[in-house]
Parts: C-alpha cells; sequence; structure tokens
C-alpha cells in the first residue's frame, strides 16, 4: 500500500514563500519512493512580495495557497480542511515563507507565532503517532509548535540560539545529513541553510523522505 | 574543465511562464553531471498572470525575468546580454511561458514570432556549432528558428503537426526518452508534454542535459 503524505508550502520562491528547489526535491523523493502526496497551504496573503533579484519588496499583495499552487503544478488544498486521518505523514520544505507566512519566526525568533491552521495540522499529526519532516529553516516552526523536540537547521549560531530558546534541542548538521527524532518521530535536514547547491538538496530532501516513510507505521 | 551551460527560462510556474519541476530538474542535472550553470530570461512583462489553481487570467503584471529569479534563488541575467562566447551549450525548459513568453507558438503555431534575444541566442549557439537543448514545449521554438531540425514534444497530434508546418521533422518519445538531431546538435525530450509525474522529469532532463554534454566539443 503506498502511503500518502502531506507537503505543507508556505508561497513559491525563497526570500518571500516555499524554496522552490526544496520542494521540488521533497516531491521528486515522494515520487521516487512510490508514495502519493497531496500539496496543502493556507489560503492567506504573503507577509510581502520579494523581488528576487534585488532582495526589495514590491508593491503587490499575492496569496500563500495561489503562488504555492505554482509548485504544484495547480493541485493544491486548502490547509484548513487538513485531516490527520487522511495522512501517514507530513513535510515541510523551508524556504523564508515558513518563517514569515507559515509563522513570524524570521521576525520573532523564539517569540514566534505560528498560523493556527499549520499548529493545528502539526499537533493533529503528532496526537496520532505519525511522523513529521521539515527541511531548511522549517524545523523552526516543529521547536514553535513542540518545545521540547530534537532538530536540526545546519550551524548556524543565531538560529540554533532561537531554535533552543524555544526549549527544542539541536543537533549541528553539514551537507545531506538528517537529524532522527525517534521518540518525537520527526525528521529534519538542513538544506539550504547550509551555502550549498541543489545536487546536495535533492540527497537532503531523500534521505529525510525516505527516513520519514521509514517511520510511518 | 567544467563546461558552462546556459539555461534560458520564461517566467515562475507552468501556466504563464517556466515549468518548474523541469526548471530545477535541469539545474539537478546540470550540478550532479559537474557542470556550472548560469540562468537567463528576457526582462519584458509575461503575456499574461495566470492563477494556477482556477486557470484563470488575473489584474496583474509581472516580469519574465523577475518571476523567473525566484526559481534560480535570485542568480539571474537579461537574456540582452547573452554571448555565446561564454557557454558550451544552452537549455530551454519548458512550461507556457516558452509558447508565451519566449515566443508565440501557443497562439500561432507554425506562424509564431520568437523573441528577439532568444532568436539571437539560439543562432549565436548554432552558428559556433554549440549543442542546445529543449525539454516540453520548448523545441517548437527551435522549429520556429530553424525550421528543419529534428525534435520531440512527445505524441500530441495537434502540436506536432504545427512543427511539422515549420519544416521541423517530428519522433514521437515516451516518458524519459530523448531524440537527438546529431546533425544540428540538438537534444529534445517531452517531460510535461507528456501525462507523467515529476521522477519521469528528473529522468527525462537527465538524460537530455547528459546527452547535451556529450555532444559538448
Amino acid at each position: 500500500m503506498s502511503k500518502n503524505i502531506a507537503v505543507i508550502l508556505s508561497g513559491c520562491g525563497v526570500f518571500d514563500g516555499a524554496e522552490i528547489h526544496e520542494s521540488v526535491c521533497t516531491f521528486l523523493a515522494l515520487d521516487k519512493a512510490g508514495a502519493n502526496y497531496s500539496v496543502f497551504a493556507p489560503d492567506m496573503d504573503q507577509h510581502h512580495v520579494i523581488n528576487h533579484i534585488t532582495g526589495e519588496e514590491m508593491d503587490e499583495t499575492r496569496n500563500v495557497m495561489v503562488e504555492a499552487a505554482r509548485i504544484s503544478r495547480g493541485a493544491i488544498n486548502d490547509l484548513a480542511d487538513f485531516d490527520a486521518d487522511d495522512f501517514d505523514a507530513v513535510i515541510l520544505p523551508g524556504g523564508f515563507g515558513a518563517a514569515k507566512n507559515l509563522s513570524s519566526f524570521a521576525f520573532d525568533g523564539a517569540e514566534a507565532s505560528v498560523n493556527d491552521d499549520v499548529k493545528a495540522a502539526l499537533q493533529a499529526m503528532k496526537r496520532e503517532g505519525k511522523p513529521i519532516g521539515a527541511l531548511c529553516i522549517s524545523p523552526a516552526i516543529l521547536a514553535s509548535v513542540f518545545g521540547d523536540v530534537l532538530v536540526t537547521v545546519g550551524a548556524d549560531e543565531a538560529t540554533i540560539g532561537e531554535i533552543e530558546a524555544c526549549g527544542a534541542r539541536h543537533q549541528v548538521t553539514g551537507n545531506d545529513e538528517i537529524v532522527i527524532d525517534a521518540a518525537n518521530k520527526i525528521v529534519t535536514s538542513p538544506c539550504y541553510m547550509l551555502d550549498t547547491s541543489v545536487k546536495h538538496i535533492a540527497i537532503g530532501a531523500e534521505n529525510t523522505v525516505n527516513a520519514l516513510l521509514d517511520l510511518c507505521a
């Protein structure tokens, strides 16, 4: 029986939404492993829109779910409709959207608030003993929601400090590495929190996805 | 010596820009093969902006190069500055942007016009005997520019008819397959012109990239 995995995206583009390479490499790893995946995003305005060439804010409003649908080729679901009973695991690729749209971690660090639908989805999965994966900066959301879990975001001291201030434990990692919190069924990998290239994103995502599938009951 | 490959994008999102999975899988195949890549796009407005959930046009204006930079994480070059001397090969991922922004093939078929900078870049590469790759619908651009070349866009009869009306020859292909026009150093693969999934996009892009690199002098 194929596993059904939910992927939560935060927009479309590293600086204001979901990191595109991490998102596609997550889909690719799931497809290669024979898992089905369904994509979710909150139906809400992005925190802001960034011109990815200049890094400057643009005078525009974009919707997180509408933009995330670019990465999923139109197949997307409102995160408000997420039902943990339908899925064996959930995974969150990274990108600043995880820390600007799905949570306020980019601005508030350990004091961040997490979007209600994101929080509800993650809490429901954990309550049902189902595994959760997170790439790049998204493990910060898990630290915000769950407190005492073991995660990695790579080696950035400032980010690690905020994650530990949430009550979470952090393990430093390099390219391709994952950290498994077996007790809480959480798998994380640093991906673009390191200065790296897309082949390492593919390996990190694949290692994370394969460990996540192994943790499915 | 690592090869330097130019990747030409047409926006960000299958319905009005570059197909994201094909673009990322092209980067991934190049990185895995040890090639360097530089991303280019024309600095021009998109033909239109499509809501990727509903398929409807949005009342917005977006710039092809600015949006394409989302896929390349900000690292992008104006196609007007392209110099064939700097590259060993060029590759065009697909998506409707290739047929709406880089050319008018989606609207005009065999009578399509091709963006001047796209045409100049492709003609310069061919003049220098350097290989050209194209995925999905992008081989239609090669048919428009060069006429008598051998390409594939999969198995869609209507599209094949327009490509043949350009004076090009077409070879029907399935998942993962590529077509090599050795005389013209052109490599093409159908990717999402077929009803398929991302693991086959990764294989099709990798097969195309590896054949392209083999054709480099």
